[in-house]
């Protein structure tokens, strides 16, 4: 082992390799959700009071494509949360058109937004802070997902399917 | 909106951006170890089979560590699993020491590493891949970390904290 300090401006991820990882993310969420039964997914919680998965994913897929929006054109608006899915069919629907749109569209965005301050509603962070979260974000509560799946009796999608 | 297709070999993430994020998940997750009250860490599951969250933290930590030594060495080595914490004080204390080794040796990485292929116990894939699934699997097991608190009738610690 070298006790040499190296440059840390080295990416370690590049656009194309956060483009891949957003993707790969966005399909293994897909299979969690179809992997609810259609009538426990907007109405089964495992520790009450804390919100279906339906719920989860309708934040998920507005976060997400606030975003996209959000680094294309420097605007992030607040989603307009009433307007979220209510049915298994309308999240899949919203998710995969979104998914479309960001395999189709980022290559449209300037790589200095990832640098740049993002004005977002819960607050200013540079970009690719911003890009970072929202895939934690969804990581996060697919997790939970994970957990309520089980507490139904459903096998999950493999974590490393992607 | 522009049409133009940028760039996708910048940078999303470098190097450093990289350090920030694991060290500022890690914190988090020490506060979920903590916050689990200390006869429930390595008991309770909120979806039996499923693991005890005190477990999936050992699994966390020797994952976060095979991590860094495979960064570091080149040399990607089974984690021995039965030298898991089997208590909150030696589960806190394993992830207090690696978190500063993460601190204090990061930057002796080659950069090169994260383009390189690591050769993982489960598997061929490049550095930052092994690196950001790291990242990745603990915001999962985290997550499912928050659904067990909150079965327990404990609050989790806010996610946006790092």
């Amino acid at each position: 082992m070298t006790t040499q300090m190296h440059e840390v401006s080295a990416p370690a991820l590049t656009l194309a390799g956060f483009l891949d990882h957003w993707l790969g993310h966005r399909r293994l969420t897909r299979r969690v959700i179809a992997a609810f039964p259609e009538d426990q997914l907007f109405t089964f919680s495992a520790a009450p009071p804390m919100r279906s998965f339906g719920e989860m994913g309708g934040e998920l897929h507005f976060v997400s494509a606030m975003t996209l929006d959000g680094l294309l054109s420097g605007e992030w608006k607040e989603p307009a949360w009433a307007a979220a899915p209510r049915t298994q069919a309308e999240l899949l629907a919203a998710w995969d058109a979104l998914s479309a749109r960001i395999e189709a569209e980022f290559g449209q965005i300037d790589p200095a937004m990832f640098g740049r301050v993002a004005p977002l509603p819960w607050g200013e962070m540079p970009g690719w802070v911003a890009a970072i979260y929202a895939v934690d974000n969804e990581v996060h509560h697919r997790g939970q997902g994970y957990v309520y799946l089980r507490a139904l009796g459903t096998e999950p999608p493999a974590f490393y399917g992607r």
